[in-house]
């Protein structure tokens, strides 16, 4: 069974086929978040810890960083987050940037085993990334476009990201270390995207045995009630054999679509989590008797 | 592709691989619903006549009708039940009896083509339902168990489907008129419940290209924050290739969750009933939240 392991400090987290999905919250980003990006720029790091401590009381199993600041000393920016966050709780980090200088900043500070956050199939990206990852023993998002772009063909995506394994295992690192994300696109703009993303995970996990993940916030976008979108996506693409995604555990109703998933996915034994999360007194559990009547009319 | 066609005096619907989902209201039933029993049985039809309309208001393609009670003259409350249904909306209807009879006068008076709800695999029951189902020329669910009980193997399960769709031929029933009922087992009770009853259905879809349906409700029997089980369980199996499903449309999230489904399985072009459905003013576009609200000021 393919798992890969990251950590902190203090705590190790396994994506794996038999473990529970791994939601990585997306929040620490100031793309597309003014005020974040002008408030970590000048080093205030408040909504920093404020964004940390909420996604990990929702459920967040890891944080992805990401300092993109246009303008800004990114690697120290970077460094400095990693650490803040680091500082005030124990879930392990994936560290996201385009640009290496900061990713090793990054990893230079980081304690324990990250996940690097990305590289693609372009030869330079692969060149500048895989080195890193392979001197800091982290593990790394594998993005499958390359040169090209990206393909809507998930089949051609599927040899992109067979590629980075194997460029991946030339510079040392295991296929189990190699996390790939098939790329989500917004089903409102391909009817496709649903179905294309459901068949290149399933081939990469039966065929590629690696773990995958994605930006799930994508996919609904430009439709009304996206948030319905999502919060059926990922429980379709956890059954199709996805093991973790970057995502905003802060949206209403996501986080019990994923721990519903696990239960569904035979990857909470028992459905420990799910009762330790959702148990309630017994006058809270209504329709408990629709469920039995329905059992009551089979013959069996 | 697979196509189950039902229709009413005047709808028409298609349970297929390339249809929306097809959701099969599942409220008509005195099953466990004892003031509901005894207004049936004493000819008072006026709660039939509130969920009828408020299950097709929520989105029920189709409606399940039911009329088994204790000491009571099924045939006759399940025809009457069947005449009021269809006088008041034109949905097509699945009738639900274990009672051959009931069946048989259920039929007698439909107008339309019926589902007849249900055969298992035990021999008895072929024999008395399939040249009903031939003589009215009806589809038929049918449900894979035979003498033995329930298999909690799904492959033992297959077989047992493919059996019933054999038998049916010898009646001069199509396979594309038989929707099987792989039988979902509670998860609570059985941890693979999930994951086994995913692959049956896929080996139903691809292998004896037939279509799939099942009570939803029975899933999270037992468990706390059942229906976001449900909710979470209608996408995923609709993943995996079912085509229909008997449940309460009115139940929080279900009925955005399985629309949701649509839209990602691409059976939903362009988006175009997902958009009819949630288009708001951008102001109140603000996701999962507002849908459910929505929903739930139609069930009050």
């Amino acid at each position: 069974m393919t798992q890969t392991i990251v950590s902190s400090a203090t705590k190790e987290v396994r994506i794996g086929f038999d473990q529970p999905f791994v939601m990585i919250g997306e929040r620490i980003n100031p793309t597309g978040r003014k005020l974040l990006a002008a408030e970590m720029k000048a080093g205030d790091y408040s909504r920093v810890e404020r964004d940390t401590l909420a996604q990990v009381a929702a459920g967040a199993q890891m944080l992805d960083v990401n300092a993109g600041i246009p303008l800004a000393d990114e690697p120290k920016i970077l460094a400095e987050t990693i650490q803040l966050v680091q500082s005030i709780t124990d879930v392990p980090l994936s560290i996201d940037s385009s640009v290496i200088e900061a990713l090793e900043a990054g990893l230079s500070v980081y304690q324990g085993r990250a996940l690097v956050n990305s590289t693609t199939a372009e030869e330079e990206v692969m060149e500048r990334v895989l080195p890193l990852v392979k001197k800091y023993d982290a593990a790394v998002v594998a993005i499958s476009n390359d040169e090209t772009g990206i393909s809507e063909d998930p089949d051609v995506r599927f040899e992109i990201a067979k590629r980075i394994v194997e460029r991946a295992a030339d510079y040392g690192i295991k296929a189990e270390d190699v996390v790939v994300d098939p790329l989500v696109m917004p089903i409102g703009a391909i009817n496709r995207a649903g179905k294309d993303v459901f068949h290149l995970v399933r081939r990469l996990r039966e065929e590629l045995k690696v773990n995958t993940t994605c930006g799930a916030s994508n996919i609904g976008f430009g439709l009304p009630n996206r948030h319905a979108i999502n919060n059926a996506f990922l429980p379709m693409i956890a059954a199709a054999g996805m093991t973790s995604a970057i995502l905003n555990p802060l949206h209403d109703g996501l986080v019990p679509a994923i721990k519903a998933a696990d239960v569904l996915n035979g990857v909470d034994p028992h459905c420990t989590n799910w009762i330790h999360t959702f148990r309630a007194p017994p006058a809270e559990n209504d329709g408990e008797g629709r469920g039995g009547r329905r059992r009551g009319r089979r013959r069996a």
